[in-house]
């Protein structure tokens, strides 16, 4: 049987909890397309969220990891590209760290592609009609650096074992404290995070379709 | 009995529905803190849309109305604390009719202010873990239109009779064609605009609470 | 020879200029169009605001008025289309006053519409290749209050004053301290706002051009 | 004496100017800190626009380069921290090429880190009152395209060759047909690329700076 690892974060930025956390906890111990999947919360903190991440795919040997973090502003589900090897954190973590310009791999690559099939799931989710898209960016923070860490940790692995990350707006109930920001209420986040595992386990070769940016 | 009339619009500018129609509707003929709703479609078109509005005011004698219309983009059920006294339509509406710069009265005062609670809802629905806004302009569409004519019948009556209008925002089925706008679900729209109808049938006095904007 | 009275704010919300002064005192003893151009400072206070302008109105008997001032996060020169009656101040004004939803004047109509060709000013400055709009909203805060109590002041006098209101950008040099946030450099408003004052002057009757919002 | 490649493209998108090279071309045979500045137009295409940037950078050799492209939307001078291995059009190219999701060089890296002080050029542009910030992410189109293209080139160079990426605003001009989008005057964009040329010359080490993104 498969093995799905989805993790997410603790609240961070003075926020009491992180959606990420919230829609990731309700897939703990369920089946997806006969795979089971296990959720783990990751520090929001640097290096320490990879110790954790590291340790929990030592341990769990998934099939399939899908990382989740909170975009506060961002208005839908928003697949994840590209890591790219640097820490630069507009505030300090959870434990008051706050690196700039450091490399998260020293000597790593520039950059890890998200190995799930972003564009499968975009389309997926879009026809559930939860909006949905490709995002260029995963920002320079802790997110960027659990979806580095994870895409180099993979990388090292014998099987090709796919990876990557997805962002989620703030819940409705964090909106109403920062007015004007969009948000997505947990039923739904859910739903297109089981999507999302279910057509990364599923779809073999990613769809060819449009999700660029001009700038 | 108390009569409450919830009115909303048929679909405008391409889309295939309106999300106001979608989530009033299923309130017609719903009991709301003793008082019995009416829900009413009218079409996205000048002056025949304020026509349908008071021929459905004078059949009803509603002792609450509160007019509801989709804006594409906002994040959040606004609450519309004016209404002017101009047509100037960015768009054509559902005729083809575009007027620019005309008065929706003649003679007519330049403005309405909402007679509902509006800071009171607004508090509400937040409270309810619901994005929620004062709102300091309705546009110059057929959303103005409405409350405007809304507010302009209202004023004319013996009776204090409470109306206004809350914009809400995209559904999520919709924003998956217009990358990047926030959306909000049919139920949590729907819970809000019960709120506010509950919120204005009971409290007597608005709330003094902070909802203004600097520009 | 006509006379031309152009007012802006004094710094307000922590900020150490404020654009709008900037811009029009370069203007303070121009002639535009064979018209005497004076520039007043008003102060961002409520009731002392318009006590400054009043007075300067009684004193100078302008032909023309046009009151300018900050609107932080938007992107060109809006002209405002109208001002409502109500006070509802999101900060406290620069005495630490703070009203919620007060009427600026008790007894006074719900809005004035300003009485410039503001169609004709948009035009004319895009024109110009400097981008502007119209604007449904100057908010309800100090701005409001003086488009307000300016309208107000000339609706009583005899001959026919025209008055009305542009927010403008934050400057570049402020913008610099608030990400993301637009600006616009003081040359370029300082000739969009005398472009408004020479339009205003000319243009007997205003264009029939679209400029509204659908919401 | 050195010399400094800074190159910009031609409209695209329906546009009738690029402002990159509206604001490039007057660099054209200036001297900057004593650098001899070559302007270089690159044709909006794929592959194309590389062929083009490689024979100049093999004929003039330059000792930096510094590309420029448009971004609508943004509302200052942002400068790009790395360029990624992808080649995804949201829109067709002037030749009507659209590709999707290909690599840009077969094999090349995930990604290249712009090899410009970019903290201390965003540093120095502030400094003079112009907005500028640093961006995570260049898109997915021609801009992106070329930086990467830029940045393999140079990788394989022997002696160390500074090479980097500046999206700019749209023009004032060009802003006027896009209602609601930040803009930039020639002249402030013209400094500013001015300014960077001049510390990406004279800066060694480049700041420890924040300029990250939680997402």
């Amino acid at each position: 049987m498969k093995t799905v690892l989805i993790t997410a974060f603790e609240p961070f930025d003075g926020e009491r909890v992180n959606p990420s956390w919230e829609a990731v906890r309700h897939l703990h111990e369920r089946m997806i397309c006969g795979a089971h999947v296990v959720a783990k919360q990751l520090p929001c903190v640097f290096d320490e969220s990879l110790r954790v991440l590291n340790e929990t795919l030592d341990t769990l040997k998934p099939d399939l990891v899908i990382a989740v973090g909170q975009a506060e502003g961002r208005t839908d589900i928003s697949v994840e590209r590209v890591a790219i090897n640097i820490n630069d954190a507009r505030i300090p973590d959870n434990t008051g760290n706050q690196p700039i310009d450091e490399a998260i791999v020293e000597d790593g690559p520039a950059a890890y592609f998200s190995t799930l099939p972003i564009k499968a799931i975009v389309e997926g989710i879009r026809e559930a009609g939860i909006p949905a898209t490709v995002s260029q960016t995963a920002g320079t923070y802790v997110c960027n650096h659990v979806m580095y860490g994870l895409l180099h940790a993979l990388a090292k692995q014998k099987g090709p074992v796919r990876g990557g990350f997805i962002h989620i707006p703030l819940l409705p109930e964090q909106a109403v404290k920062h007015q004007g920001l969009a948000s997505m209420p947990l039923q739904t986040v859910g739903l297109a995070l089981e999507m999302a595992i279910s057509i990364a386990l599923t779809v073999e070769e990613d769809r060819r379709l449009e999700g660029g940016a001009t700038h």
